[in-house]
C-alpha cells in the first residue's frame, strides 16, 4: 500500500508531465458549494486521455487511495469537494469532439467539454442542445451527466438523461465501458448508462456521451405575469398547465425572491408592481407560427391571475430577462451575506404548499425565507437567508432545512430535484427512500464500487 | 424445498380463491413471438393486490421456484413465456388508476392496464400519452415498463423511459419498493427506477408507474412519400433531418415491404407507383399552425427526392393509413407463411447501409428479405421469409439473423431497438457489449436477483 506522501510521485510516473498537481491545487478544494474540503488532497491530476483517467484510477484502486471525479466545480452539493483527501480526478482536459453529425442530429464529446461549447457546436450546425442547467462556461458535459442536470428547460425537454444515447467511462478497478452509443433507441442489456447518470461520481468515472440534439427552434420568447398572492401565483401555473401549451420553461419568483430583484427588472419591460407578490416567467420556443400560438395560449391563461398584463418578451430584451433571472440567486445571497438554499421538488398540484410551507417553516426559526425555480416542474430553491458571521443563524437554518425535507417528502416529492446530495446531504437519502430501496441502493454501490473509493462521503444513505 | 406438485396447492393457499390456473394454463405458455415454452409452467397465478404479489414472489424465492412475470403476451422476443417451468406471475387483475392528476399532466396507475387504456384516459382529460408501441388493447403498462417499448414516436417523445417518473416493483426475495413517484424530477439516489425499466423481469416484478402526460395536440396528420431507390430514401430521410421539423414519427418501408401492402394503400389518397422501390411516412403532430408549418418543411425536404408529389393526410384517412401501416408486418409473414423479424437499431447515418445489407444478407443465404420500422430512429424491422414447413430455411435464417446482428453492431448499433432480447436473443448481449460490461450487467443481476428466479433464460449475457 502506498503511502499517501508517496502518492504525488507514483502518480507523475502514470501521467504526462505537469498533470500531477500537488501544491498549487486550492482551486480543486472547493466547488460552488459551501462544502470545504476537510484537508487537502494528497494530489489532483489530470488525465488528458482515456488511458490515464485508467491508470489512474486502476493505480488508486490498488493503493486503496479515494478518487474524487471534478467536473467545472459548478455544483450547489459539494460532489466534486474531496472529502477524505486522496485524488481529485479533473476531467477538464479530456475535452475533445468525438463525433459531430449534424445531419443526424448526434454528438459525441468528451467529459470536460463546457456546457457552453456543446451548446455553441449544437447552434453552429444549426441544432439545439437545450439543456441549460446554469454556468455554462464552467460546467462541463461529464459533471451533467453525473448530476443529471437540470435546469429551466428540463420542464419541456427533459433532465440530461432525455438527450443521452451512450455513456463511455472508467469503472473500479480501473477499466473502460462503453454502455450504449450512437443508436437512437438499444433495450439489449439493463441501462447501465442511466445507473451512472447522476450516480455523482460513486460508481465510476465519465469519460464520454453520446447525445442527441434537436432541430434549432426558428424562435424564442418569454412571457411573464407578477401577482398579488402566492395563492394567485398557483393559480397562474394551474392555468399554464391547463393552456394547452407546453413552455419550454415555467419558471417562478415567489414575493421574496422577487422583492430583492425587483430594482433591477429589465426597464425596458417595465417595472415591477409594488403590490407584486410573486411572478411566473414562461420561455416558448419552436416555430414562430407556434411560438405565437403559444403566446396567445399563455398570455389568455395568466391574465385572469395577473397584476395588470402580461409581459411578452422577444428579440435582445429576453437576454437581459434572462440575465435577470440568474441573478435572483446571488441578489438574495447578497441580502444578508449568506444564505442556505435546498433544491427540494414535488408534484406540481403540491407547489402552493411547498411554497408557503418555505417561508412559514423559516418564520418559525426566525430566518427570512423564500423561494424561486422551476416552478413547471414543481422544482423550488428554498432559500433561507442568514448573515454568515451568526453561528446560531446557521444552526436554526439547519433545522429549518431538515423540516423542509421533511415537508417535500411528505408532499410525495424529494430533497433533490438537480443539485443531487453531494457531501451537503450525504446520508440523507435514509429520510426518503424505505429500507428495502436503501437497501438495492446500497448493494448497487458495493457492486459496483467494493472497495469505496469513488467520490467518498458523497450521495449514500 | 416444495417439489413442484405441490406447487398449486401451497399457492392457492396465498391467493384469493380463482387465481391460481393450473391445468387451463395454456394461454400462458406463448407470446407474439415464435418461442414456445419447453414445458408448462406448475402454476399461472393472477395476484389480485400488491400483498397478493409481494407474497407469491416471496413464496417462490423461498421455494426456488423460478418466476415469469406477464403482461399483456405481446412482446416479440419471448420474454414473457416460462422456459423452466414454475410460477407464470400475471399481473393483468392489477389495473387500478392510483392517482389521475390531469391538471399536473399526471397519471399513477398499476401494471396491468392496458396501454389504450392510458390513452384513452389521458385522450378523455385533453392529455396525451403519445407512447405507441403497438398492440394497444392488448399490451399493458407494467410490459411497457419492462421493455422500455419505444413505437413510432419514440422519435419525437422518446422511450417510455422518456415518460416514467416513478417505479413500484416487488423485488427478490418479495419485497414492495418505490423509486421515484410523482416528483417530474428526482436526483437523490441512483436511478434504480430506469434499472428495471427495461429489464424485462429479470430483476424484479414492476407493479404500478408514475407517468408524466402531455396535453393533447390540437392537430395531428401524415405525409408521405415514394422513392426509386434505397439511395433516394435514404436521401428523403436525411433531408427530413436536415428539414428543421421535428416530426412525431420517421417511418418507411423499404421495397420489399412496400410490395407487399402496396395492394391494400388506402384508395383515397392515390396508388402506389409501380416502380416504387421504398416509402417514408412522417406523422407530424402539434398545434394546427405548427403541423401547417411542418407540413410546409417535410413537404419541401422531401420533394426533390420522391417519385410524383408528396402525399398530404389529415382527418379520418389518417387513422386508415395507420391502420395499413400496422398491417405490414402480418402481411410480409403471410407471403410465405413464416418470417424471422429482428429490430436491430443503427446510428441514423448508417441507415442506408443496414437497409441495403438486410436485403443482402437474405440474398446471400438464399432467403427474400426486407424492413420497415422507425427510420427517424435508425430502427429497422428486418425480415426473412420462410416457410413454416422448411427445416432448412429456418436454419439459414437463422443464419443470417446472426450476420445481421453482426452488422448492426459494426455500424455502431444494437441487437435490439425496443422489443427486448427476451428468450429469443438471450445470450447476445455478448455479441455486443465489451467483457467489462458483461461483468457489470452480470453483478447487477446478481445482486438484485442473488438466486436467478426473476425470468430465467432471458436477456442475460
Amino acid at each position: 500500500v502506498a503511502t499517501r506522501t508517496a502518492l504525488g510521485s507514483d502518480l507523475e510516473a502514470l501521467l504526462t508531465s505537469g498533470r500531477v498537481l500537488t501544491k498549487e491545487a486550492v482551486f480543486y478544494l472547493r466547488d460552488a458549494s459551501r462544502i470545504e474540503a476537510p484537508m487537502p488532497p494528497d494530489a489532483v491530476v489530470l488525465p488528458g486521455s482515456l488511458g490515464e483517467v485508467e491508470a489512474v484510477v486502476r493505480w488508486a484502486y490498488r493503493h486503496d487511495v479515494p478518487i474524487t471525479p471534478r467536473g467545472g466545480g459548478s455544483g450547489l452539493a459539494g460532489g466534486a469537494v474531496p472529502m477524505d483527501g486522496g485524488i481529485v480526478l479533473s476531467l477538464e482536459l479530456l475535452r475533445g469532439v468525438r463525433d459531430l453529425q449534424p445531419g443526424a442530429w448526434r454528438i459525441a464529446a468528451e467529459a470536460g467539454l463546457t456546457t457552453a461549447h456543446v451548446q455553441r457546436l449544437a447552434r453552429e450546425n444549426g441544432l439545439c442542445f437545450p439543456l441549460n442547467p446554469g454556468a455554462a462556461e464552467q460546467s462541463q458535459l461529464g459533471g451533467n451527466l453525473a448530476t443529471n442536470a437540470g435546469g429551466p428547460r428540463a420542464f419541456k425537454y427533459g433532465p440530461v438523461r432525455a438527450f443521452v444515447t451512450g455513456v463511455e467511462a472508467v469503472v473500479p478497478p480501473g477499466e473502460l465501458v462503453t454502455l450504449g452509443g450512437a443508436a437512437r433507441k438499444d433495450v439489449a442489456g439493463y441501462d447501465l448508462a442511466g445507473l451512472l447518470i447522476g450516480s455523482e461520481g460513486t460508481l465510476g468515472v465519465i469519460t464520454a456521451a453520446w447525445l442527441r440534439l434537436l432541430p434549432a427552434p426558428g424562435a424564442r420568447a418569454f412571457l411573464a405575469g407578477f401577482f398579488s398572492s402566492g395563492e394567485d401565483l398557483t393559480t397562474g401555473l394551474l392555468n399554464v398547465f391547463a393552456s394547452g401549451a407546453t413552455p419550454a420553461a415555467v419558471e417562478y419568483l415567489d414575493g421574496g425572491a422577487l422583492a430583492v430583484v425587483a430594482p433591477t427588472f429589465p426597464q425596458s419591460l417595465g417595472s415591477v408592481p409594488t403590490s407584486a407578490a410573486g411572478m411566473i416567467l414562461l420561455e416558448v420556443d419552436g416555430s414562430m407560427e407556434s411560438v405565437i400560438h403559444e403566446r396567445e395560449l399563455l398570455a389568455e391563461a395568466l391574465g385572469p391571475a395577473v397584476l395588470g398584463e402580461v409581459i411578452w418578451a422577444d428579440g435582445p430584451v429576453t437576454d437581459e430577462l434572462s440575465t435577470w433571472r440568474d441573478s435572483v440567486s446571488s441578489a438574495v445571497r447578497a441580502t444578508r451575506g449568506e444564505k442556505m438554499s435546498e433544491d427540494i421538488c414535488v408534484p406540481v398540484d403540491r407547489f402552493g404548499e411547498a411554497v408557503a410551507g418555505t417561508v412559514e417553516i423559516g418564520h418559525r426559526h426566525g430566518l427570512a425565507a423564500c423561494s424561486w425555480g422551476h416552478a413547471g416542474d414543481g422544482n423550488l430553491h428554498s432559500t433561507f437567508l442568514i448573515s454568515p458571521d451568526s453561528e446560531a443563524e446557521r444552526e436554526r437554518a439547519d433545522a429549518a432545512a431538515e423540516e423542509l425535507f421533511a415537508m417535500a417528502i411528505s408532499l410525495g416529492g424529494t430533497i433533490s430535484g438537480e443539485h443531487g446530495l453531494g457531501a451537503m446531504k450525504n446520508g440523507y437519502l435514509r429520510k426518503q427512500w424505505g429500507d428495502t430501496a436503501i437497501a438495492l441502493h446500497r448493494q448497487v454501490k458495493s457492486t459496483l464500487d467494493p472497495k469505496g473509493l469513488m467520490n467518498p462521503g458523497k450521495k449514500l444513505p
